[in-house]
């Protein structure tokens, strides 16, 4: 097995927790590697570090697989997926459907594993994991993670710039699409192969169960609704009315399904718009909800357009607020992890002091337990969800 | 009314939302107030902020208490208390128990307003409270907020700062002590003339229910276990084994009580013992558990002690990380506000380096609803737990 040097003191983040090599913190990085060959890692000190695998073509050079001296083979991989299935088990016992692999968190970098009921999605994000494909697809029954059907996502933007083919494709059994999943006794319909993300916005499900729990009797406005999760979720728990909005007419025909799926057709209704204008009309013509959840696309998608996103949260926020009576709540999500907590509550306040609204943080909030964290790269928790009064 | 009149660009954090003005940013700060005299606020360039109370001989010499021209009165304490019972009717619907007002965060900076069951426990940090103490007394039916019982909590290590009387004190029915309640259909008994805070940790209230959910079959070590809330709650949720650890006798021996009023005793018991100290031992004696409890009191009370807290945290967290059996949880919790969450991340993952574990936060948790933040007062968000699987 080949190695990588790092550079003199380039090690420190690493042994810290941290996962990933930059290319410029590597003393000796050819360009001659094999797309995602297996690597051990020293320090500029010769002291082992751990392996990984490598791509010399990307920015992130190398992923860290293990700190210990172990095959990686197809029983590593069978190991580290079935340590994540207990957790997931301890966490939602008899459930079907959730996230078995959430990548680095569960040390397994560049791989998402989702559970739809009988229908696994096995998302990659790198080259090296996705020249992995065979040995992971041999290591799910050895880990107890049986499926009917595996489907493989592979389009991430991240394909091209990594080098590997952007195409989904069926991996093992057959695709009845969509597929039917059941969270917290409500039923959804999940396009695993053409969906958003791997189809569902599972991130969102403790958020969903927690929030919606206060919206007994209220008029809710979801924007951004995709499929109607959460709009099926605030009607169960005895909202009054729930209007959800999506640009995308496929996404809001799919809310409708589920929506009818859950028997709450007398409460939900969609429209197909773009949130920011249709905010912006129901701004003026006076309308008033007793909640606005607000749960939107990665706005910054990233660093350099940073600024630009923080004003689209900004914005949103703002006209949100404008929309909430008295004493109403806003339920407000940011995926993008190029924005802390901090820095989302800055945006926040900014945005209530323009609509001249006093907010009261009922609660913080941030992934669903299926989407564990590392303390050490804080780029595994992207999600944050503020429960918000608006006074 | 007097005006206190801000130094040049001094009104930019207020204006962002915070409440508190600090002896240096005033222009005009005279010695000759009386204690707590309600005063308005301007800018250096006139502009009219808002209406407070002031204490010349407090660092903060201001908080805030509105910033529209209203009378500060009776009617004023009524209408803010009832808003705040109408968020914690909303959040717990149907309960007796719960903190109604959490000081800045419900618009009465240096009020607590607890109610278990039929008694209301006022606890007052300041020195303007602690003279409106009348006025806060007869708003309370006006707000609707009715009680058999009235206690006073002012054994604040601030009063003496503040140059208010301590002394704990009945100001209305007859005390039955300790005071019987129920969360969650467990039941409690609280000291509220003597106990810590105002006798009972409300704020980890949500924090128990979540986290405890993950315990059945696990035997559990429950460190700094006070009056035995967390022990509980495990022993329900179908912990196998629950050892609670505390130096005070007094709340060990109520800790016994409130298990034997949930018939937990078969799996519930506790010990008197310093937390710091009982660790090592165990730690010597190589004793495992499948969870560990860390919620201690605040190990920063003051910044200058920032170093030292922090190294007292490292040395608690680590040593829980090495009672734990691989794949077993960690619920670490610290109250201290000068460690912001980022930092308090930082101190787990340096426990975990030190004590050779590999860490992975399934959550981050932060104060029970009751106890709302304000997102321009980063002081009102202190508590943090992390759920964390030890691998």
């Amino acid at each position: 097995m080949r190695t990588i040097k790092l550079k003199k003191n380039e090690d420190r983040r690493i042994r810290a927790g941290h996962l990933w090599i930059f290319s410029n913190e590597i003393a000796n990085l050819e360009q001659d590697f094999a797309p995602g060959e297996t690597v051990d890692i020293i320090t500029h000190g010769d002291a082992y570090v751990g392996r990984g695998y490598i791509n010399p073509h990307s920015l992130i050079s190398v992923r860290l697989l293990t700190r210990d001296k172990e095959q990686i083979d197809v029983d590593f991989y069978a190991k580290r997926i079935r340590q994540a299935l207990l957790l997931r088990q301890r966490i939602f016992p008899g459930e079907e459907t959730y996230r078995v692999v959430f990548g680095e968190a569960d040390g397994l970098p560049g791989l998402v594993i989702d559970k739809y009921a009988d229908t696994l999605v096995l998302q990659v994000s790198t080259l090296g994991m996705h020249t992995r494909l065979a040995e992971i697809l041999a290591a799910l029954p050895r880990a107890g993670l049986t499926a009917r059907t595996v489907v493989l996502r592979a389009d991430t933007p991240m394909s091209e710039l990594e080098g590997f083919s952007g195409e989904n494709r069926l991996l093992d059994g057959e695709l009845d699409s969509p597929v039917k999943i059941e969270q917290d006794g409500l039923s959804f319909l999940v396009d695993v192969m053409q969906g958003q993300k791997t189809g569902f916005y599972l991130d969102q499900r403790d958020n969903r169960r927690s929030a919606c729990g206060l919206l007994a009797g209220m008029r809710v406005l979801d924007c951004f609704c995709y499929t109607g999760a959460w709009s099926v979720y605030a009607a169960r728990a005895g909202a009054r009315q729930v209007i959800g909005i999506d640009s995308s007419a496929g996404a809001i025909e799919m809310a409708g399904r589920n929506t009818a799926l859950n028997s709450l057709e007398s409460v939900c209704s969609f429209q197909t718009a773009d949130v920011f204008e249709r905010l912006d009309e129901l701004v003026q013509k006076e309308e008033k909800f007793d909640c606005v959840i607000l749960d939107p696309p990665a706005l910054v998608k990233n660093k350099r357009l940073l600024k630009q996103g923080e004003a689209a949260y900004e914005k949103i926020n703002h006209l949100a607020m404008k929309l909430i009576q008295p004493g109403g709540l806003l339920m407000s999500c940011s995926c993008s992890y190029h924005i802390s907590r901090e820095n989302f509550a800055q945006i926040l306040s900014a945005a209530a002091r323009k609509a001249r609204r006093s907010p009261v943080v009922i609660e913080w909030r941030g992934q669903a337990r299926d989407h564990p964290t590392l303390l050490s790269m804080p780029e595994t928790a992207y999600l944050k969800c503020a429960i918000i009064r608006i006074l």
